[in-house]
């Protein structure tokens, strides 16, 4: 950690702590260059990263202040149990059915699994695509076919080595979007019939990947706050002939859990002590609250199984579909999957974004985008805290937009779905996280529309139909 | 037909019987008032046609002539015997190993799959897409996401209708190109260990596509000329558990066969009676040399058992990666594994060739790059006549860029193809076009890049190791 670091986790532990409360004035830089021997830009840079974060706010010509921001009314939710034996998916169906209605732009979308694709600088990565077409050389619709463009897989690369591991360029393919890397990388290591561990509740989307290919799923005990938990993992892998992992170690679909870094690293190590590929969904890295980027787990990898699947479409660029996969010692067996299934991504969507990396002003948005999304979410969690009944949890995710609630016990979510709808709100409801529809009291809320105005009465409308159903 | 269609089909059976011979002159726009009792813009009309087929040329104040185009040395092929088995598919590795070189610049790129793409508009192109992303409203990222751009899928049902057929908008499924189309209809129709009608020779890419899927294929005898042979497939339907056909019933790649309306519609009619799904992939449908777009076997469709799949890659968009299907009763489950599967085609691609079509141009761009092909084919038979030894055929396909060769006995055409790589000369081996690599003297040219000045010198070169093999 860097010095400004240290100072801003120092003060973040200090207001969690209640140390600091709202309304309460932060130690002023002379403050802290007196006790510390903090330089002024070291404090300024400490309390930019909390005033981002939305913990502290800064009052013109009297200090920074630890903002008003309501503890949550309700407690963390605790990792559920998993299904113990092997599970037969056939999820798509109710994932349609509850799906269906959420890009209709009459609703609420809660339940959305995207973000507001307003909070996202098209007009300059127009600007961009038309800049990079209009001179586009035509044998590049040729040379960019699988594995892709040359130059976007080296900038790809250059994102690796900044977040601190080193991926060589020839090891990522350039795919249509994260969701074609993810299923690529699956349907390279295994075959129909096997086994794949998966995160409970796990992203739904994962179960239908596995449910086209016809796999079967095993469910690892997940922890809200720190991810898949590895003793559970141990005990399905020694007894089960599991052939692949799908895991998200970072901002979890739908908990938002991140594993720490050291329990990245033994999970890496205990898969490579069973020889079996981890595929590693990282869409959500980017979106990070916290000081820095989480490392993703394929960091620690030594052996080339984990094979780690990224995208631009919920950082920079949604409906360019450009995703990639960087998939270790898979990485030539997933280009010609690639090639056979699809040929290759869109060539003006590549050369855009490689235009649009090349001129600068991601790293500016992404600061941007992270602090809009820690302000919705503080948002999000005020509304569940003041209009959700008693026996409701709820996630602190520390990175992504969504909130997972578990309702009081009986409440039923799928129902809650129903009726939300008739107030034209969508929710996803936790049937859509698991194989065996356990999650039956669980909910994931989509915090990343908190520029629509309807959202804060949306979540009141929904915390009291929970309210009429607990 | 209308009346300028036949007087050019007149003149086509003059020209090609021998009736009127290269330098000869054909009957003047009076001659063919007086005779013909013709208007002078149907004669033009019809001699337009002619011309754009490279069968005339104008002489100013003089009329037109028939042009010096040499008939071919060789004689067409006649169909192959298939296989009588079910095959197990196992081509991916040779087809990567084979074509992996073809996309170098400095290979003379006879053996592509693509045609040259300074063919297309592509300045245009891009300021359509420049115009379509600047004023994007961001949520058609959402919107867009399968089936695709409601406004892209309407103008594709009405280049459709203007083809003949009706095609529901809803039925279309905007994919990652016509290589997604057809391998989401194929993973929609079977499951593994299923067995899948092929044409012999076939396109290679169906074959691994088969290879991907884990499904077995049984070959049908195809005609070069009038392609699948229904004899062949009746049989093969009668002795076979097919759970699906596979074909290109227009312009066939390799073959370059078109099958005829009546044929096409028997074609239909049988797969009926047998319950079994046709996935007729049309990409090249747009590239005709005649007088009209032959319709797709879809025409002929009632029971909703066609999946017609086509794209933008081959007649206008390269790299765009817009493909579609239309696939009948099976559209439904077709859009839920796009979604699943890759979820969307890029949007930005999707909106620019919508705003392209709007605007206009598509119609003359398409007969620009007819003509165009139709001469590339001509210079490519004269040469092909002038280089290879006796022995050999060749096709005379009626739309499309691809002759197909048949060598000598004896001569192996992947040796061939190492003999011409040493010369930096790609070509496309017939082992890459049968699961059992039975087209062992095969050859596949392509004829769609006669604007690079290298291309005659490589036809004789590859003639001539011909001949040193023969």
């Amino acid at each position: 950690m860097t010095r400004y670091e240290q100072l801003a986790e120092e003060m973040r532990t200090a207001i969690e702590a209640g140390t600091l409360r709202p309304g309460e004035r932060l130690p002023s830089v002379r403050e802290a260059r007196e006790t510390r021997q903090l330089s002024p830009s070291t404090v300024f840079a400490a309390y930019g990263l909390l005033e981002t974060q939305g913990l502290i706010e800064a009052r013109p010509r009297s200090g920074y202040y630890v903002r008003a921001r309501a503890r949550p009314a309700h407690p963390e939710p605790r990792a559920a149990t998993p299904s113990t034996g092997t599970l037969d998916v056939q999820v798509s169906e109710l994932v349609f059915e509850v799906l269906g209605h959420a890009r209709e732009r009459a609703l609420v979308p809660l339940g959305s699994a995207f973000p507001s694709p307003t909070l996202f600088p098209l007009p300059e990565l127009a600007r961009a695509l038309g800049r990079a077409t209009r001179r586009l050389d035509p044998w590049r619709t040729v040379e960019d076919l699988s594995p892709g463009s040359a130059t976007l897989r080296r900038q790809i690369a250059q994102r690796y080595l900044a977040a601190g591991l080193g991926v060589d360029p020839d090891e990522i393919v350039v795919t249509n979007g994260a969701m074609e890397a993810l299923n690529l990388c699956l349907e390279t290591v295994t075959r129909p019939g096997d086994l794949v561990a998966v995160e409970s509740p796990t992203f739904y989307a994962a179960l239908q990947a596995l449910e086209r290919l016809g796999l079967r799923a095993v469910e690892v005990a997940t922890d809200p706050r720190t991810g898949v938990d590895l003793a559970s993992l141990h005990e399905v892998l020694t007894r089960h002939p599991v052939k692949a992992c799908w895991f998200m170690p970072t901002f979890q679909n739908p908990l938002g859990s991140l594993m720490p870094e050291a329990r990245k690293r033994e999970l890496v190590e205990l898969l490579a002590r069973h020889e079996v590929p981890l595929i590693e969904d990282d869409v959500y890295g980017e979106l990070y609250f916290g000081a820095r980027r989480p490392p993703p787990a394929k960091a620690y990898d030594r052996r080339g199984l984990v094979m780690h699947c990224n995208s631009f479409s919920k950082s920079l660029a949604p409906g360019y579909r450009i995703g990639w996969s960087a998939a270790g010692r898979f990485a030539g067996e997933v280009a010609r999957r690639k090639l056979m299934g699809s040929l290759a991504a869109a060539v003006p969507s590549q050369e855009g974004l490689s235009e649009y990396l090349r001129q600068g002003g991601y790293e500016r948005h992404l600061r941007q985008l992270r602090a809009t999304l820690a302000l919705y979410q503080a948002a999000a969690l005020r509304a569940v805290g003041k209009h959700f009944p008693p026996g409701t949890t709820v996630t602190r995710p520390e990175g992504g937009y969504f909130l997972w609630l578990e309702l009081p016990a009986g409440v039923d979510a799928l129902q809650l779905h129903r009726l939300a709808l008739a107030h034209e709100i969508s929710v996803a409801p936790g049937h859509l996280f698991s194989a065996d529809r356990r999650h039956a009291n669980g909910l994931r809320l989509n915090c990343g529309h908190g520029n629509d105005p309807r959202c804060e009465q949306a979540i009141k409308t929904v915390g009291q139909i929970a309210r009429s159903l607990a």
